[in-house]
């Protein structure tokens, strides 16, 4: 019997079944030291425990996109060992904050199928959650990826495809237990603009640029545990280049829209996003984002923000697609998120 | 409404003036275990909560240059974002070790200012001070830049010089509170000189080199969250070299002196420091230390060094200054500061 | 009096004599992520506190090679730093799990010398102790190098060649107090292979590899405090190159075993190993198993199995040595070990 996991193939995946993903993680005060080395990472609520706890929180959480990667990065060797793309997510939500000694494992929920019509791969549709000790759900999403068959002659499954939502509606947000803007402190978080100085369609260049380094996203890969080896082992493509791992330029893009945007604190919900083009080390990745929507929350002094993040490499901010309707050349990530905002 | 921060130029300094920095930062193990990865850090104190334990401490405090880096961090986006040059440090005092749970934030009171003849720019001054969450100052210094003008239409300011020590007098270094060397152990410590075998004159090559890389000194700089551009961003300046932050410098040559300065544990005191020339990535950075005076303290066992650091890329030891006055180009730092040491 | 560390030639070892290192060193959370960040670690008793738990630990200990490196790395200032070649290990057992917060420091007895014939050096054996903060021994193993010689007049010393064990036996084995594996959870471990499942003779490919950068192995060397020159300066080889720390290779490959041995979860023997070739950056490391041997313990549920462990740079999995007996330039590492893992 071959010991090694070879991941599973487009026909591994039924629609119902439960993926209990391996490999649990207990996070430290060291995670957060190295997402502030890894990334210009400066939300106060996210370095200051003290500001954490003037926002109502017992103490400074683990970022909400580290969060993220820890839950994603066990998913990797079920879900996107044999993966040809990773093509979208939708329904996000981030349900409880992560603190220092807590356990996070997950699993996924196949809910969706549907074959290629080239017959040599498929569509595999995911809902992932994330858990702490107590199974509590911290973060839930929905994933959808392009997954290899073993054996193109399998016949195809019956296509089921997700209905899914667009967007997460603003009452289906869930405001950390206690979360109160009423007394923040502007100078400290960095910024003075309020929910309310934000107009919808305002777009935001958040200036600040990073050039990449191959040490760095390996790292930052490694220690979400996704063992994908295209980001690793120069000798796995062809081109000898090792692919970035999506999530890097999402932390990068959300670390930097800090300059413009240091009071969207909290990040609520995922409505959707696309890893447009790749990434190598030697980019210099910058970052703009447009205001989507505003809510309201039920939560004292916390308003919502619906945002789109945009990383590029080069080009001018605010460029997206062509006239051809597909992503620019330059546009490496378009999310479609939620954050919480002082109103 | 602009909403991203183009730093402040030279005419939005008033004297007078305390400016409050933002973001605080509570530090964990995590930090610590950056630091040792990041620069070859070995003094025993920072090391072993055992060790200080043994010297009065209730544990390991954060290094002293670590703590330094995260009260500097926060200065820059309110400082030096638009500093042509960083000019010099002063009258600096570390008078509260700094522990894991520490939430540290800084302010800057401006103490001097003074237009530059050309119109272009000028010089301020301010005194910046750490806080911890119980607002006991953590850290002082003052220091000094070159900062842009916004408008050289602007009249000039009435230019106020401060008038800063030369060197902070033995008498004025504060001893953290418990400190005794008494019972010092110096074979954990790592060499067996004290206080009393160094004499005034004194030189020292500290014989070790490190070779910088990129991705090294930018997860430095980004862990205290310093964010000039011109750090990360290879298209920040016309020739497309990243400048290394002069503070991964003073870490990397102190660190450096261990080898012939394991015992001089705590940094107390900052007189001066010039950053000398730029630094990039690919440099073998090597250090060594001449020592300026040596003084007693009211803390048992424990005695004050002041020494002269000198960070080097390349030429001879103990080099400093050309026959013009000038340093010479390999010269990367010139650092004056104050440790304590057993007697 | 010159004040920095030379290190120790062959003439400074007498048989008998006890080196106590220096700068003891307590780990945190920070050291284990820093871990998970340089090398693919994904052992589940190392990663999750409740998995360590739920295997009868008081939580997640840090990993077991991790804590041979805080040892290891204390005894190259006294034991390595004019070493040649670093010879082989021998007698290697984990006696007790390292937990945050505990302080490490280490001794090595001498244990055996012998000059060589040409006189200009000699070979040196010594038994390294890692201690933590209650005096206990955490770890114990032999290692022996070649060292250089101050002087080539010197006469030869007695020549005392140690009689060590070519394997630890498995009733020597040391199991942390109250290891129970009755209730191992083989789905959040990663791999349903128990001990039972491997065959003497078998061999495992583990697949993945790892393209490695200059910073993340200087990183990793400082974490552990290892202060040989030749993996940090580029002017201390004349090929100019960065020769790698032994020990991460050993790291390296042990993480990338996980893939296929992801139940071998706790170091507890080193019954030898070999440096076969260096290692420099831009290489790929893989790596492949071979079951030596199997074993039974008295703890519930816990088998012992012993492992060849084999790192590459390039060349087919389970090649090891040419027809003139010698290991294959694009052999690393030749380790020999014991692991305990579910019957």
């Amino acid at each position: 019997m071959a010991k090694t996991n070879p991941g599973r193939f487009f026909e591994d995946y039924t629609v119902g079944e439960t993926i209990h993903h391996a490999v649990p993680r207990t996070v430290s005060g060291g995670e957060r030291a190295l997402y502030h080395a890894l990334y210009p990472a400066r939300h106060a609520l996210y370095s200051s425990d003290e500001f954490a706890r003037g926002c109502g929180l017992p103490g400074s959480p683990l970022d909400d996109i580290a969060a993220f990667h820890v839950v994603f990065g066990k998913t990797v060797p079920d879900i996107s060992l044999n993966a040809l793309a990773n093509l979208g997510y939708a329904e996000g939500r981030w349900l409880k904050p992560v603190y220092a000694g807590d356990t996070i494992r997950s699993t996924s929920e196949v809910i969706g199928v549907k074959q290629n019509s080239n017959g040599k791969s498929g569509v595999v549709w995911v809902r992932t959650r994330g858990f702490n000790q107590r199974d509590e759900v911290v973060i839930e999403y929905c994933r959808w990826a392009m997954v290899r068959k073993r054996d193109p002659e399998t016949p195809a499954p019956e296509a089921v495809i997700p209905d899914l939502a667009k967007v997460v509606g603003p009452a289906e947000l869930v405001i950390p237990e206690g979360l109160d803007f009423s007394n923040y402190d502007f100078t400290l978080a960095g910024e003075p603009h309020r929910c309310g100085d934000y107009e919808i369609g305002e777009t935001i260049d958040h200036v600040d640029g990073v050039t990449v380094e191959e040490a760095e996203h390996m790292m930052a890969t490694r220690l979400w545990q996704n063992t994908a080896k295209v980001h690793f082992d120069t000798g796995s493509r062809p081109d000898g280049q090792r692919l970035i791992y999506g999530g890097h330029v999402i932390s990068m893009a959300r670390t930097l829209s800090f300059n413009g945007l240091a009071n969207a604190q909290i990040v609520a919900g995922l409505n959707g996003g696309t890893h447009a083009n790749p990434y190598y080390a030697g980019d210099t990745i910058k970052a703009w984002s447009e205001v989507l929507d505003k809510a309201e929350t039920p939560a004292p002094g916390v308003g919502a923000i619906r945002l789109r993040l945009v990383a590029t490499k080069g080009g001018a901010p605010f460029e997206l697609k062509g006239e051809d309707g597909k992503y620019l050349p330059h546009v490496m990530l378009d999310l479609d998120y939620w954050a919480l905002m002082p109103v």
